[in-house]
C-alpha cells in the first residue's frame, strides 16, 4: 500500500486523511506536538528542524510531503540526497519560503508581479516610497503567513523594527518592498502538478479577506468566466512549471483595478482557498495533493454544482465549542458541511469552516454565512 | 468533543472515520484484530462477545454504535443497564439478528412481506413447498450475510443439513421458509433515524446481486420517480418506528411481477446499498450514521447530480492490490471516485468499491463499469 509521510500536524495534514482512508494509502503524520488537528494519524511527535527525527520519519514512505512550508533547506536537500522523494522538492519551496527569491524569479520567468525591490536600509525604502507615491508594502521574506510580516507603510521609519532584526540575526539580506497595488479584488488559483508533469487546474476562486486572514472564499470567481479564468489557469501553469512545484498549490492574486492580475503570494501545499473543494469540486484539493505527491493521475476538477462558498470559522464560539452548536447549526443548515479541526477556540484561530454547495450564489452565500454565525459569536 | 464507539473494525467502520474527521468528532473502533479495515482508528483489540471488553471499550464514550449486527444481546442489554447510549438499541438489533423474529414483527405490523413460515422438520418444509408450487426459500435466521445461510429448494431434504445443527446446538429452534417471489428488479431503501425521532430517507435505489452478493448500486432506481419511491420511503418509516432503528439502516425490497413492494432483509447499519452515498448524496449514509446516533440534526439526502452507480470491487486484481492499478484506472476516469478498503484480495471479498456521478443512467453506469474492471481480473 503506498505510504505517504506528511511533516506537521496542523489542519491540512488532517484534511488529507478521509482522501487516503477512501483510496486505501497509508498516511503517516509527523506531527510538532500531541494532540494536534492531525493526530490520529500520527506516528511520531517531534521537531521538523531535526534531521535526524526527519530521517527516521521517512523510513518507509513512498513519499514525504508538508503540511507546512517551514522545513529547513538542509533537512529537506538530505531527504533527497538520502534518496527519498520528496514533494514538492527543496528547489520549487526555496520559493515559498523566501518571498525575495519568488519576486526574483517570478520577474526572470516574466510573470506578472507588482513593482517590488529588496531594501537593505531605510535609505532605500524610502527612495522606494518616494517612486511610488509615498506608500508601499513592506514584507519579511521569511516566516510570515496570515498577514503575520506584512505592513504598509508611508515613511521609511515605520519599518526600522524590521530593518534592525535583519542587523541582529547576523544574517543581513533585506526586506522585500512592493508597491501598493489599487485592486478590485483579490483572487486565488489552485492547481496541482505531479513530478512527471501533468497539470489540473481548479476554477478561479474570489478570496476576501478580513484583517489579512482569509475569511470567505466564493467558487467560482463571479464574472470570471472566459479571460479572467484562462489568465490565472495560465499563470499557474507558468508558476508550476518555472518553479517546478509539485503536488497541490495556489497562486494568490490581485485582479487590479486596471483589469491585470498580478501574483501577490504563493502557497506550495493544500491552501485555504481551495477548502471549498472538498465539497464543491468531484476532486477536493486534498485528494488530488496525495495523487500528484504519489505521481498517480489527477482527478477531474469540476464544480459539483453551480458554485461554492467556504466561510472560515474564525475564532470560535466564545464559550464550549464548535460541535456544541451542532444541535442548532445542523437544524437550520441540513445542506450545509461542516469541517472541524478539533481546535480549541481562540480569538483569531483558524478552526473550521463551512461548506455550502448550490445552484446560486447569492442564496449559498446567504447560506454559508447563517450556518457559520453558528460558530462565532 | 463528542465521542462516537464502534464495535467492529470492519468497511463499514473505516467508512465511518472520514465524516468522523471532517465533523470534529472523536471515533473509536473495538476491533475484532489487529489491521483490520478500520485500525487507524482501533483503540482496543478485542472480542466484542466478552463483556468486560466491549464494557472497557464502552467507558467515556457518549454512544455505542456497531459494524455489524452480531454483538449478542447479553452484551448489549449490559452496555444498557450500565446507562451508555447503544444505538440502534438491543430491541431493535434483536430483529436484523433473527430473521424469524423479523419476519413476524413487520406481519405483525402489517408490513409487506413475502409468504413465511417457520418450519421446525422436513414435513413442516414440505407442507409449505406443497403449498408454493414446490420450490421455496430456506434462511437459517441466523448469522447469514451475502447469500450465506439461504438456499432455494424443491424439496424438503435439500434442507436436511440445517435441520440436523438445529438439532445439533440444542437451541432447537426453526427455519425460516419464504416463498419464491417473483420479482422484476431489487431495491433498496436507506434511511436514517435518531433516537428523538426525526427521520431522513435517501432515494430508493436498485441493487444488483451477483451470486447473492450485491455487485451493482443505481442511484436512484431508474423509473422510480412517484409511486415506487413514496411507497419504498413508506415503508422504511414504518420499519424504523414499529422496529425502534435508529441510526443509518437498509430496507431491501423485491419490487414484483404485480408491481408490488415486499421487504426482503433489513439492515440495521450502513449498508452497502448506500456506498453511493458518499459521492453522489449532499450527506453519506456515514455521516448521517453518526449525526443519527449522537441524536444530531440528520443532513441533507438530496442528490449532487441526476444518478450515481456503485459498483463494488469484489475478489480484487488476481496480482497486486487495488492501488496498483490507480495509474491506469484513474488516469482513464478522472471522475470516478475509488474507494478501498486496504483488505488483501480474494475471490468473492468485497475489497472496495467505485463511484461514478453523472447526469444521466448510460453514461454514468458506463464509466463505474470500466472503471470497476481495472480491478478485477
Amino acid at each position: 500500500m503506498p505510504v505517504v509521510g506528511v511533516i506537521g500536524g496542523g489542519q491540512l495534514a488532517r484534511m488529507m486523511i478521509p482522501p487516503a482512508i477512501n483510496l486505501g494509502l497509508e498516511i503517516r503524520v509527523l506531527a510538532e506536538q500531541e494532540g494536534m488537528a492531525a493526530s490520529l494519524a500520527a506516528t511520531q511527535v517531534g521537531d521538523y528542524r531535526d534531521l535526524d527525527t526527519v530521517m527516521a520519519f521517512a523510513k518507509g514512505v513512498d513519499v514525504v510531503t508538508f503540511d507546512h512550508e517551514h522545513v529547513p533547506q538542509s533537512v529537506l536537500h538530505a531527504l533527497v540526497d538520502a534518496g527519498i522523494a520528496v514533494h514538492p522538492g527543496p528547489d520549487a519551496l526555496q520559493y515559498a519560503q523566501d518571498k525575495l527569491l519568488m519576486r526574483q524569479k517570478l520577474t526572470e520567468l516574466g510573470l506578472p508581479v507588482p513593482d517590488w525591490a529588496a531594501v537593505e536600509n531605510e535609505g532605500e525604502l524610502q527612495d522606494f516610497l518616494d517612486a511610488h507615491k509615498g506608500r508601499a508594502v513592506v514584507k519579511t521574506p521569511r516566516g510570515g503567513y496570515d498577514g503575520k510580516g506584512v505592513r504598509v507603510v508611508s515613511a521609511a521609519h515605520e519599518a526600522a523594527d524590521w530593518f534592525g532584526t535583519l542587523d541582529e540575526d547576523g544574517r543581513g539580506g533585506a526586506l522585500l518592498v512592493e508597491e501598493l497595488v489599487g485592486f478590485r479584488r483579490e483572487l486565488a488559483q489552485m492547481a496541482a502538478r505531479r513530478p512527471s508533469g501533468a497539470l489540473a487546474v481548479w476554477p478561479v476562486v474570489e478570496t476576501v479577506q478580513k484583517d489579512g486572514v482569509c475569511a470567505e472564499v466564493f467558487a467560482p470567481a463571479p464574472q470570471s468566466a472566459g479571460r479572467v479564468a484562462e489568465v490565472a489557469a495560465q499563470i499557474a501553469v507558468d508558476v508550476a512549471e518555472g518553479l517546478g512545484v509539485t503536488g497541490a498549490f495556489a497562486v494568490e492574486l490581485f485582479e487590479t483595478n486596471d483589469d491585470r492580475l498580478l501574483i501577490n503570494e504563493l502557497a506550495m501545499r493544500p491552501h485555504n482557498s481551495g477548502h471549498w473543494s472538498q465539497d464543491g469540486s468531484t476532486t477536493s484539493q486534498f485528494e488530488q495533493h496525495l495523487r500528484a505527491v504519489l505521481d498517480l493521475p489527477l482527478g477531474a476538477t469540476g464544480l459539483r454544482d453551480n458554485c461554492t462558498v467556504m466561510i472560515n470559522i474564525l475564532g470560535g464560539p466564545e464559550h464550549g465549542t464548535v460541535p456544541d452548536r451542532y444541535p442548532a447549526a445542523l437544524d437550520k443548515h441540513p445542506t450545509v458541511k461542516v469541517h472541524y479541526y478539533g481546535k480549541e477556540p481562540r480569538p483569531g484561530r483558524k478552526i473550521g469552516h463551512v461548506n455550502s454547495v448550490g445552484d446560486n450564489l447569492d442564496d449559498t452565500v446567504f447560506e454559508a454565512r447563517e450556518a457559520a454565525s453558528y460558530f462565532q459569536d
